[in-house]
């Protein structure tokens, strides 16, 4: 079993791999004549450059902004930076600017390549409010329990690249653009903030966000909410390459490949983590009784609401919490992966449990609801050596759980 | 569709009518040939003890004990009492010491015919300590959101009929018993705490019980929890009659003659009614871009933690919260629904929502987010006309959860 697992881990999140979603989009370049300029933003931006620069389009420049320590080497012909994540900081702005002012006096004919991953968010950033406010906004987001869609639609006010707002500073130039999706729904709006890509979320709406958390604003700040966002757009060209989807479609296909039967349920789970692992106990409960070689996989990215000071992740979390459902069951293995390898602050990038899970537990005088009470499904899933391990894999396309009956 | 909403709410419950459980299951009545008792306990107490004295078989002395205005009228030749639900009061412990009466002194031929529904734990009861520490203890596990099998654990041990004790008090005459199961899994020794079932349940889980929801227990309490309870009975016979597995399966059917593929997901949701709204409308979002005529049907029954001061239920609240996710989408339906007709205390058995309740409840002003922090999904669905009504039907056999893909 610990083999099929990581067969359909590692071949459903190679499939996802940044190079392999550059490459196939860079066949399809407009052919602008004139200059070529390479924007890579995000957790992945490193591998997308790499993969694009090494291709045989030619670019007159390229700026590489990614988050720290995800730089391997430097890349020829390209300017390099790291920034703070999921915290902007200076480095942000400064390599912001320098992106702003390669794209800022473009003509007709010059194109610009955008390849955008997750984390772009923070990482391509030049506030119009004070950035020690919008850090504070942050923060207040953040600790605050708000969502990923919640933070984009007030940042992109507070901002003079997010909400299309960089593609209308690239025009007359065309966007290309190529994108690893690590929001689920895969609206470009919302990944990375949609810097090229038109922005349907309304000042209401950011309003409404404010209220509901309660957010401490400066007068300055609530005057940009005010203003909308790019509503119309010509000159840019999006191709969302790697996604939830694709995770989940190849993790399907290795199991069909096994023999399984195969239902993929969702693609946009995002709810509390340990109740859609409670949920997947209950369905494998049912099934267990009658199927053999069934699968059902759910993709998307659950959430954690921090309560306890233990170690874990969404999918840790997720995978643990179905353990108690599933107890003494024979023919049932629940798993779940975050398809960039690292779930949560920890090096696991998921988990699996069984029949055995809870006996396991037990004996090593683990409580099951103390664990899930603490947050702390690492430190117990270590212990019984069912962790998921991949490394960190370049990629970022959210989260895959399944439910094997065998 | 509310047509065919009401085709499966109303067909679906009607195959787990006690009287169907009842008839079918007095043809296999044991051949015993002294005396025949009849004792029903629970809310359908006196519908399925009506259709028991109705038939062929002709019973001696007969009891019912049943929540306050669940006697639609007197039974001839049954003493029928109505006593608190969900808390026991003066009236449970009167009724159940007439019952006990009843059976203390029977031979080996005689024969007692149990009629056993939910709600049986509360309104059967002869407690070993004080009555009112009894209910202050149900008080405190109620407060303190334990679930139906903890309730039970510790119900057991402070009880004289509970936990296969009222079966060896009937000793050496046969019990034959007829089961409505509302516990989901249905195990015996849960439904109405067992009386005449063996339990499997032990000191310890009562103990950790005390001490995971901090319990306040007197001396003669924590001593009555030390007492182990009955582990081996032969001379009780039992018959699941209604449970949720045919509430569900008779919904499937249903649909499945109105074109629709059904896959029935579970019959043991457990866990919180929200979140499963939440992972119900992730898969309806996916499975509605490319099928139709598709139905999946989860059963069990989830749980509500009560923070807000609305007006709901958890089948409610489950519908409720799946409306966010399937805004828009104009081939979905997802509905909840509790087969005992009252889903909390309100007088909706449920409710359904579709592509269009988000736009309704902004019309009328009504967020979304509020209504589930304050737990008030009655109120906000009874304006938008979305309840499903049915008025009480008298039997209770848990919830179904449907997912309609047209």
């Amino acid at each position: 079993m610990e083999k099929l697992i990581k067969k359909v881990v590692d071949g459903s999140i190679e499939k996802c791999l940044p190079d392999n979603a550059v490459k196939q989009e860079l066949k399809n370049l407009p052919s602008n004549k004139g200059r070529k300029i390479l924007i890579a933003i995000g957790k992945a931006a490193y591998q997308m450059a790499k993969t694009a620069l090494e291709s045989d389009v030619k670019f007159d420049d390229a700026v590489v902004i990614t988050k720290y320590d995800h730089l391997t080497s430097d890349l020829e012909g390209a300017v390099c930076f790291e920034a703070g994540h999921p915290i902007s900081d200076d480095n942000t702005i400064i390599a912001s600017k320098y992106a702003y002012d390669l794209v800022k006096d473009l003509t007709e004919d010059d194109l610009v390549v955008m390849l955008i991953s997750g984390g772009g968010s923070a990482l391509f950033e030049i506030p119009v409010v004070g950035f020690s406010e919008i850090q504070d906004i942050n923060n207040q987001l953040l600790e605050k329990g708000a969502n990923i869609i919640e933070i984009n639609t007030i940042r992109k006010r507070l901002s003079k690249v997010k909400g299309g707002k960089f593609a209308e500073i690239c025009k007359p130039a065309t966007v290309y653009n190529i994108i690893l999706s690590d929001v689920v729904g895969n609206r470009p709006d919302m990944i990375a903030s949609g810097p090229t890509y038109v922005d349907k979320s309304t000042c209401k709406e950011a309003f409404d966000i404010v209220k509901k958390y309660d957010l401490s604003l400066s007068d300055e700040a609530l005057k940009a909410l005010e203003i909308e966002t790019v509503k119309e757009l010509n000159n840019s060209l999006i191709n969302i390459s790697g996604s939830v989807d694709q995770l989940c479609l190849e993790a399907k296909s290795i199991l069909e490949k096994e023999g399984y039967d195969v239902d993929l349920l969702t693609t946009s789970l995002d709810n509390e983590a340990k109740e859609v692992g409670k949920v997947l106990s209950a369905i494998a409960r049912e099934q267990s009784k009658r199927l053999d070689k069934k699968a059902y996989i759910l993709g998307g990215e659950t959430v954690v609401y921090l309560k306890g000071k233990g170690l874990g992740g969404r999918n840790q979390e997720l995978a643990f919490a179905s353990a108690k459902g599933i107890a003494n069951l024979d023919n049932v293995v629940i798993m779940s992966y975050s398809s960039d390898g690292t779930d949560g602050p920890t090096d696991a990038a998921g988990a699996y449990v069984d029949g055995s899970t809870m006996e396991k537990l037990e004996k090593l005088g683990i409580n099951f609801d103390e664990v899930l009470a603490n947050n702390d499904s690492y430190t117990a899933l270590k212990k019984i050596d069912q962790l998921i391990k991949t490394g960190p894999t370049g990629t970022n396309v959210n989260d895959c759980a399944i439910i094997l009956i065998n």
